[in-house]
């Protein structure tokens, strides 16, 4: 989810022909269940179960828990008043009549409000889960119960996953003619299985880091057959997911973890992108004092105008409170680095999967692990020196803090226009290639968020239009703006 | 000088073929000279000259004022170390040998230490000014005196203007294979004029928004006959102009001229580019409240992410203190917003020319001028309301304040290496169009700057480059990263 | 715990001579107990107890708890390096030698390390618990288990309460000779019983607001028969209590229980004082939009002087997304504003017990309460308008947050120290009063916390001691000094 | 004018006795006349000068310049709104009527707006200069021309200094009965020749530290014969005079004297108190790194909190850019000190006269001086190292840098308060002492300074009030409140 997961790791990539993806096994803590379904231990594939209607087209754990899905649903639609917009404003017109989406996502009332605009829009939707973990069994059930072919439950198996992602693909009677993709598993078993169905597909939607990167492989590989678009890198995304995200998720993760006091604290950051400029910029302000690593000597240069002191990791290692990595490398943080640090120094990853700490050195006979709380570990020296490791090295802000809505709002919205855009481009727009979304398009996700900040956007008259040479409704940039 | 200048005005289009470039008078307050020559009413071009080595081949004021513009050329070496540095690394290998380059540039302290470093890295140069107001006497006598054959003075007429140029190009038995430009205008006589030269021309390297727009319609046009270089566009130099350096004089040129408290004061921003964004981060810093209007629905969803509130301008004007306008585009603030500002209201620009305040709307009789100081006039409303107009709307940072020669040797550096790229460039790498510096090189001119903070850099190990596939010694992020 | 609690509720007042005060049945969040205890429902009181070197003179929930409690106080020991280092600096000398301290504070891990320092400079303790919810029964054992007579457990009955508090000061062949207090109840417990222990009593330390306002009514009345110190309103205290410690709960709090999002967001802070600069200053540093409202002109300008626009409550009711009272006044926020607030409101209290947002006027029919968290409740309007209430209106940062070890560090060694200043002073330095702590020690407890964050302070020379009239060792401002 | 400079050196006491005092020969660069009266010699003592009513009850520089020092006052009264509402509301009651004010201040267009508030208010007035540098020709003619009886010019020398205040205060059938005092001089001159004056004034109003300072020692030594009011001391004036003003000046001072770039840069502050907040504020905001030293460990405690780290000069002083003084000490920065700075380093100082940077260790033979620019001194070491001194260590921000007119309206406020108060206090209000300006006036004064930024004031209800124990108009907080 962050900036320079652009480059997943080799196993990442063997991964691909073998078995489902990584992405698809990670633990999610903002995703949980509301409920609690432990006595039930039926699968639900082995279940009959009907929904008000009638209907047993879907597979959830609980069709019962509709109602209290219904309401996460319904308190979500309230941040995501962009999608809600896009419904009203398209709907006379249902840009998406005809179209047949076949999904394969995370599944929550974020997700479910997507999918019930996409319906509103005129499209038919399957749906499954692109994480074995990751389900809100109740909106699952509300999506069932609302005529919604889901098929999808928290804690699947790894057989469940690809049962799920073959129910939506595999009917008779339907073909899907829009794939919207998160991780590339649903893509992946399309090309595997049903390869015929690209006959009909028009295009692909791809959220994730990970099936972006697969995308432009089989491009490159003159394999795509399909035009594609890349979500993950659009203007607006990408300033939320990292920027803006990360801003406020360091500060959220490191104080439900640790408690830890930031006014006056020595932190280092290791990387200076877009997820650590949120960082900095947040520590800074609550009093911490930061320091920054850097290879790039652009960003290095933007750390020292932003007054951070660039230095490298040993210089500062022995003194630091909080080493924060955000660098997409790998071994930013090594065991020898660990063995300096002072006592209670926290150690903790915003950047990418958890190849950044090296985790794995610390998994050695001296060392004593403790865990102190979920999430907390302290790892001890012979000394006595406790080193307090978040999350064991994965992303911090998935796993120690949440995604607001209005975030997730963002990629939804992101995800709608891009379905719409490449079911409606005329014939020849787009080839069996990987795009970006339009720029124009990417305004336009951002326009629909103004109105929840009571934003007032001004607009050209003629005369100032042709003075700058732009169309009124935009584009207002050129593609290679930094913004 | 400002982002989004990429659109000139017509007038300055249409002079294109008649005369100098509208930047070629602009008037400068930072680039004044120090000593006063008031008393010497001579021509340059009626004296004779000679430096202390007995050539004569220049032109300036006064020669004997070459040791006061050597000690100001040695203050600002001491600002622009990335050049000395510079000048070291390449020193050994000349890499500018056998360079001939003719320059047309501001004459300033800190552009000898450009040309000096040019001369020391093996290339012969011949220099005249681009600007009729700018150039510091006593440089170009220091330059003179060094041996460099520079044409220019502070006060030339058009016709010393376009004979400064001349002298440079036409010289028997030299013949010029490097262009160095900015504003076009020497390029302009090189066509015009001397169009077999660019038989030996290797390559162009030109900075201003003017000029890189000329060469970007000689090349649509089909008429651009050799590599050309757009400096002005390369990240380094863009951040440093903008957002860094408007950061800071947006506070230095309301203070010098109105000595305002910034504190509680209201202030609406017009444009949330990166010139708007500096603007906006500093006001709010030192305790004013900011508004922002702004066009792209993008940039208006950032700036309500960094705490502004995004509104039109007619919903403030009534009560904001200051305006100010950054946004490339004309008439933003009309005639008619002029009226219904408050008692004392400032109004000035940051961003392009002097077309974004509508000032020639002030000139009716009801109105009554009052010039209160050097770049301060308060116009008078028939009720007494008093607006306080700053540099009568030409760019405050050039006009009210100063560029600092750090941000100068930015520039300057980045011109030098792409000189230097475009000379050593092999057969075929540049063809006849318009190009953007390597992004290698970018982070280059980076990389010189970061002594300045005593900043460290980071190296990759070999591992973790195979790791991100990146060279070790860059570049480091893909050409469409935003930083 | 905030500032203006100067002022507590009539009812504070009148259950003064009735019961136990109003903050000794407070709920406390962070004040959890570690392990669970639920299955064991018979009292402490009932319970026959030994430690294991025989003592039974102590009153805990289960002493087998000892040795998880004694990891939680070795934890807190290292962000409490200050009375650690007390310790040390003090032991030689025992300046609490021959004391003999009671003590009614929270039971915390914290207050463990402040009352085993107490011990470690020579004092014998007794101990009981300020609030019948806080105790955290793990400490409380580890603490017997140490020797300490600690009198104490989670879930006390109000007979509990009192039952504790007199077995620590009504025991045969020992007498008190100094009290430590935190709300009053243990001193109000002697006045009324135990009159005569006052005779042997050197003094009282008292921390908390409520305890302070009823010695200074004692004092007023001409009924207090020693000395008492008010550590509440010593400087470090109130800004560690204040403006740092809100600068960071605030943020906290908001997100733990709402996971809001803080950018953009419009939000209405009522009182500028200390705790609403510091909501302020983190919030507007994470990108929203803040309004002040403001009672006191002072304050008010400090605001306008921040950056932030100073209203009326109405004015903006309509338009904010969130609403933080930190007045210490009641009835900030009525049914009225609550009425035109937006849907999705949230509203919570930074501020004064519960009387600062009119809560009650929210218990009637035609609203519907709804818990969707622990500590938020959708308050319902019939058109489905949904306010966000935080913690009944109590106060956000005790109830939602945690208070980092650091802020209690300060308190516990502000408590320690005027414990040994009342215990050594000469006679006659105190007499029959409230005293605020000497500044010169509060200086003291500021030096004991700079070696935390590496600080090095600077010594003035004896010159530049005589030229500011000043010691050496301080005091270094004078009394009036606003810091 | 700064904070701590409650301690005036040696050299200043002693002066008391035998001269002017040192603040009346100090040079303001802020306070410069506008027009060139070079080519007029004469003394206006020896000149014959009469107003357009006919009176001569004046001794200016030029009366004819009344028209342009007019305009001056105009200005500077749209800017002292609180004056001109001051005006207002107190005019119909004259509550200076009767009042015969003698005044010695700095004479400018700000001060002239104060002196025509009091003749509003009904007092009769008589002024002179309390700096033979600082008075506006201008002014000080419109002053004359509308019939205040003013004895100031610009260049007076001390005979005339005393000739002028003399003439003040021995005029026949005119006694003062109020003082407004600002450096003690007239006070003086009256104790020494006129002590029978002091039997009809009612009391002394006094601005400056050194003059309060003066009127702490009367007191102390029981000679204090009539009431006198610290204005310098009063919360609203503090603030503005070190927290706010000093926030802008530092960078102000520091772009107008060097064009330095803040971003990046290294900077020490030396004193974090509210003058050292300021600076340092405002640094951090433009992106400069800033350490701390400090004396005070409550200070130091609050940098560490606000992201500073704290170090001994010693630790820094080969690194930084920028060495800055606040402390109101001596010999803060030692040659030593000076020696071992790097190359372009610039010293300045925010504190106190010229006694915090020890500049006489700069006047040995093997150093070289430069006067680069007005009050820009290069200080050049054997080696060719060059420090840069900003006005030979004097105050940066009067020598520099200007005083925001709004400034100026807090403190011509608080005088004038402090005249009606004092004027109009009942018998025993007020004893032979020294005195701060109530509470009350203090909120009075901001409250007047509000609609300036058009901030509104919630009022407390009955309820509410009786629930503070507060009055509804204030005073709002205890003495002790730290703000």
């Amino acid at each position: 989810m962050q900036e320079f997961t652009k480059f997943p790791t080799k196993t990442g990539r063997r991964s691909l022909s073998r078995s489902i993806s990584q992405s698809s096994t990670d633990s999610y803590s903002s995703a949980a269940s509301y409920t609690d379904s432990s006595d039930d231990e039926v699968s639900p594939r082995e279940k009959q179960q009907t929904n008000s209607k009638g209907s047993s087209n879907f597979c959830v754990k609980n069709i019962k828990q509709a109602e209290f899905g219904r309401r996460e649903i319904e308190i979500a639609e309230q941040d995501m008043s962009a999608l809600i917009s896009l419904r009203k404003r398209a709907q006379g017109e249902k840009p998406l009549a005809g179209a047949k989406i076949v999904g394969c996502t995370h599944i929550t009332a974020q997700t479910a409000v997507l999918i019930e605009t996409l319906c509103a829009l005129g499209a038919h939707c399957r749906w499954s889960a692109c994480n074995i973990y990751s389900t809100q069994n109740e909106v699952a059930a509300a999506l069932a119960e609302a005529g919604v072919a889901v098929f999808a439950w928290k804690g699947e198996s790894e057989d469940d996953f690809w049962w799920c992602i073959d129910r939506c693909v595999n009917m008779d009677g339907w073909q899907a003619n829009m794939i919207l993709d998160d991780g590339g598993d649903l893509t992946h078993w399309v090309y595997k299985k049903y390869p015929n169905v690209f006959k009909k597909i028009r295009g692909i939607v791809e959220e994730s880091v990970t099936g972006v990167h697969r995308l432009y492989q089989l491009s490159k590989a003159g394999k795509l057959c399909v035009p594609a678009m890349n979500v993950n890198d659009s203007v607006t995304k990408q300033k939320f997911d990292n920027l803006y995200c990360c801003r406020e998720s360091i500060l959220d993760g490191l104080k439900r973890t640790t408690d830890v006091m930031f006014g006056g604290k020595q932190v280092v950051v290791c990387g200076y992108g877009e997820v650590g400029k949120g960082c900095c910029a947040a520590l800074k302000a609550l009093g911490a004092i930061v320091y920054i690593t850097e290879i790039d000597p652009i960003c290095a240069l933007q750390a020292c105008m932003d007054g951070f002191r660039v230095v490298k990791l040993n210089e500062v290692i022995r003194q630091v409170d909080v080493v924060i990595t955000c660098t997409g490398n790998k071994n930013v943080v090594t065991r020898e680095h660990l063995d300096r640090m002072k006592n209670s120094c926290i150690v903790c990853n915003m950047g990418h999967s958890n190849t950044e700490i090296d985790v794995t050195s610390l998994r050695t006979p001296e060392l004593t692990w403790e865990r102190v709380r979920s999430q907390v570990d302290h790892v001890i020296w012979p000394d006595g020196k406790r080193v307090v490791l978040l999350a064991e090295g994965r992303l911090l802000n998935l796993s120690c803090s949440t995604v607001p809505t209005f975030v997730l709002s963002i990629t939804a919205t992101t995800q709608a226009l891009a379905l719409i855009e490449l079911y409606n481009a005329p014939e020849g727009r787009y080839k069996q290639d990987v795009y970006l979304l339009p720029k124009k398009m990417d305004e336009y996700v951002a326009s629909l968020h103004l109105p929840s900040f009571d934003a007032h956007l001004t607009e050209l008259t003629d005369d100032q239009a042709k003075y700058l040479g732009l169309n009124k409704n935009g584009p207002f940039k050129p593609n290679y703006y930094r913004y």
